[in-house]
């Protein structure tokens, strides 16, 4: 099958961190690609790929980077795309603030939906939400996959509700 | 035509900042809607909204909020559309930074695409690239803005290049 | 005996943070019950726990969570009871900031008695202080403990003077 | 009627700030009293008025201050009472984050509730739910307040819905 | 004359900031260029202009940008020469700090010289001092230069010697 | 009389900040003297005053500056007086922490005593309470001065006692 | 001998970083106590040791405390005598900026001397600045001492010519 | 042969980091020289190095320093050579936030370039780069430099593609 979600990160240091975001387009069987390039390092390659994603059939790019993370953001500058943007709190990070806000600040004309630090996993929700917009499939898969996460933390619950303290009486 | 995105802001306060993704959705030809709930004071209404937005058509949700701003999250948790973020710089708010965190460190399960600081012109552009992803159409008007978005910064370089400085020499 | 200090946290990792309320509660032998439930994963089960809370004998809320915390304003904008909010500094959380400001900054309407990071003791004792405005042996106790903490200090306190330095001189 | 709440602030130069505070005792018919005392001008009457106001019929007290803002938590140092922290922006604040920071992070034992920046009227109402926690006439009164606050918006986004888009829809 | 210093800002409305780099280089009697060119807007003219300056006779670039500033690390990525940064407080910078994280944090290979917020004229007299490192004429106007700052406040502070005060001395 | 405190200030803007520390100081009758001299413009004349310092009779210097601010440490370094520095929160200060965190964090073996943003009055009535450790006199006057700082907030408090509302009640 | 520097703390454990101020006072001979007493848990004592410091004999009091820091202030409020603070990065700090700002920030009026995160050494050698001010014999130490710290690092710059690289020169 | 670049410390604890820019000039066959001196200690022995540094045949001076960071600013002020500071989280910095500002924020007249936190090794390439608009041979060398990033990056992007997931395709 070929691939409709792109994720795209700035060095392969970030790998472990978008991992996340292809673990859950596998569990929704969403075909995607993975590739790392530096929008400083390969300027030129990134710019080609942004360019040419649409023709080849990508519908949403997830681009993940730290520091001063231009990678999402210049990804956004040529394609028309919707792009989502992951601020990696990388060793060369000032606490992630860096990634946070190059990646979050874009001019007016060239949005990037960011996510939170390190928040590959809902990029990759993001992802398949917005393939949900026009695919009523994977919107029932959303749908379980939220009563899941429902039914996680109600049972999480229960659990705690067997701890017993002194004056404690649920 | 019904709408098919979704404005939604917490106060009326908002309203100033939230046109601005109004304009470019009415722009780009878009059905929308415009509505002011808060997550705080009407949190039934809210919940309702975020509930049946999915039903009624709507296919992407933008939210924008101040200060302590749940309302872009509190919607996100109970619908499986894509939900913008729009974090503003409200009177009650600590230089934007209470609403940029309060939208953009969602847990993971439920994302928030968030966006620059009173940045809802980009909300707009990102939900019309969402809808572009199953519209051709709408992809084609993105292209044709993108160039205009283009020629304008060159329009304006040019006219620059036109003041004259002593050792000044393009 | 039913509970009338509700503690809920937003998920059961906060557990650990959240336990110190829960400690200090049974000290002061206050009855109270434990929740993990989320804004975002459980927000119908969060909406009816704060509008029957009261209803139950619930007279204070302790609600902890991380990250972009939106328990204890969800909570607040559907009860009328005190609502105590403790920003946890979660692994997902930018050092506590985006907890901290989730919580804090509540709009004009809402408020949530907010406590310092991870001051999940403090909250149980905002708790009992507030139950001790109409209990006498309350507010008693409150009185001895408050010597206790006098008493700690002053002990240690005499302990450092027996450390000897050739200039020092009590 | 003696006084059951008291406002304190560091500073007159903080009344305009902390009048909100007293306007919404005064729309619930709860007896206040407001002083300017300062923790560092008037050390020994703070703590007199700290150590008394249990004695003089005090039930809750809001203390607002800017900079580095010690009143709440020396007040809170020498009552039982619970303490209403506001931090306030006032000339002397670095952006507001002094006086959060000084009011928020208080050590283990002695709480502060702290509310946000400039945020009085908020102290005064989670005051009066403090109050409502023996008092149900209090508590019946908190609950038509928050109707009115969810009335005012409903009204407002009717009148939202009015404004007309060429391709707004509701 | 050609220039060898080329000035380039990410929009006109950076005009009035980076103007001061051009006084200075002026001042110095360097040709210079001055161009607004967007990385997210005109990605390839900017990428271009990045590859073909050194071949065009430049020798050191300045590059302004506000938000999420891009400009700089996208052109260094392009270029061998030396490029500067001017971070720019921009309407849609949140008070300088994404400006400034954006341009200082790049990845290890990428430098970009990163001057104070709003400092175009530094970066013009770093440009300067760049060139004079293979040119004394250049290092010989510097050192007149600083001994006019120099001369500047000691003239300034014989002024203010003259302002009496009762217990004023000098 | 020669002066026994020394004012200096990094540039002649930062004049009206450092005035308070002038009016303080002759308010209590203490010689004092006032010079602009830059750390970064005056190297060497920065140096020469703060070697000479000492010898000329000076006890004390207060040194205000803004943004990257050298001019105390670099003065601490040259001196054995204790040298008191004033952040200012200049045009070219980022909100005034450049300024704080440039003065403040001096390393270990070079201390600077430094007061608040824009405190140039708490400096001269530190350099006051310096001067008071061997001279009772000074001292005295001090003890008088508190006197009135703390008269004075109390003639305010009973002015704001005078104040009605319905249910105010003191 | 009769102690002339207080060293306070706001808990035992900020012993640890408080030592260093009692290690230099140590090693140029200068009489000291330390003790530990909280402006929280114990706030009359602290009032009551503020107010007596001076009468004791006690010349500069170095108060450290961490998190809302509101020792140092406290003590400055209740003393003529300098007061130095010294912000402590203790377990319940947000990254050392609460305690930073709840020392730096005071009002106009009651000066603390701040020093930096930890920099009780250095708060040390400022009181030893302040005696020195009236007693030449600790200046004379106090020279000795830095020509000690010029030693030290100009011999670990020679050990450091010694390492080889190819291209390395001196 | 003589060294052409300067790198200096502002303490022997600073090596490791500063080494990067050491290794980076050797590999590009550059003569430097590595000196510890600090700006706070050795005051006079920095003046003079800064003033005597181009007529040794210095061209480019690396500083790198942490916490109050006044080394490469000193510097700046007593050379006409381009100054590249780099900011140092040391164990005495606040995360790193007040080296960058120290050394960032310069006054109009005296720039320093400043890199990235940590960032020796864009030091010495910007050094490189700095020296190479003078030199074709270093050009040349610094166009394979980054011909040599670009391949690493593609050769790691090559192996990503060889990891295979159940719907990855690329």
């Amino acid at each position: 099958m070929k691939p409709i979600v792109s994720i795209i990160m700035g060095s392969t240091s970030d790998l472990n961190v978008m991992l996340e975001a292809a673990k859950i387009l596998n569990e929704f069987s969403i075909p995607f690609e993975i590739n790392a390039l530096s929008a400083h390092r390969t300027p030129e390659i990134v710019m080609d790929f942004a360019e040419n994603a649409s023709k080849r059939g990508i519908k949403v790019i997830i681009a993940g980077a730290g520091g001063a993370a231009h990678l999402p953001g210049v990804i956004a500058a040529s394609t028309i795309l919707p792009v989502i943007g992951v601020p990696i709190k990388s060793s060369n990070s000032i606490d992630g603030w860096d990634s946070i806000l190059s990646i979050l600040q874009m001019p007016a004309g060239i949005p990037v939906a960011t996510l939170s630090l390190d928040g590959a996993k809902n990029a990759g929700l993001l992802a398949i939400q917005i393939l949900g917009t026009s695919d009523e499939k994977i919107q029932n898969k959303m749908i379980e996959y939220k009563l899941e996460l429902k039914n996680k933390i109600i049972k999480a619950n229960k659990e705690l509700s067997e701890i017993k303290y002194e004056y404690k009486t649920n």
